[in-house]
């Protein structure tokens, strides 16, 4: 799960960039999902959902070229905050 | 983290009904955190991201009357799906 602060100049840009990232993501092998979301009351808050087959897949998905392109390369520069957590499923 | 899938005649009345729940459980002695989250490409996507500062302050949320009265007595029989995943902060 990630949790980005966009600010409202850089919303459009980075909502753009993170099509790009979900599409590319979801063609890797070990990708189960990628979903984005934004808190309906404040659009400078987004949610990235994302699902992997293992904590390898995950980490695989961090060395992939749209992932050092996409994420470190464009997105972040346009972040106020970003904070990843990383959780096993435990679908209750 | 709790995930709704909510069919689109019921979108527009389950999010009236989140924001009273998100203004309730903000009250709450143990609460840090309610937002609400919507799927940018699929509106019937729904995440709340919630904090507490314990399991214990999770617990007693869900004995609350507006947990009881909002969450199971009407936003659960608007849904289609639900899943509730507890998740012990972790940030990176």
């Amino acid at each position: 799960m990630a949790r980005y602060d966009v600010p409202a100049e850089n919303h459009d840009r980075v909502l753009e960039l993170l099509r790009q990232l979900a599409e590319a993501s979801r063609a890797e092998p070990g990708n189960l999902a990628f979903d984005i979301f934004e808190d309906i009351d404040d659009p400078t808050r987004i949610v990235l959902l994302e699902r992997y087959v293992s904590r390898d897949a995950f980490a695989a998905h961090r060395e992939t070229d749209h992932f050092r392109d996409l994420v470190l390369g464009q997105i972040v520069p346009l972040l106020t905050s970003r904070t990843v957590e990383q959780l096993d499923a435990e679908d209750q």
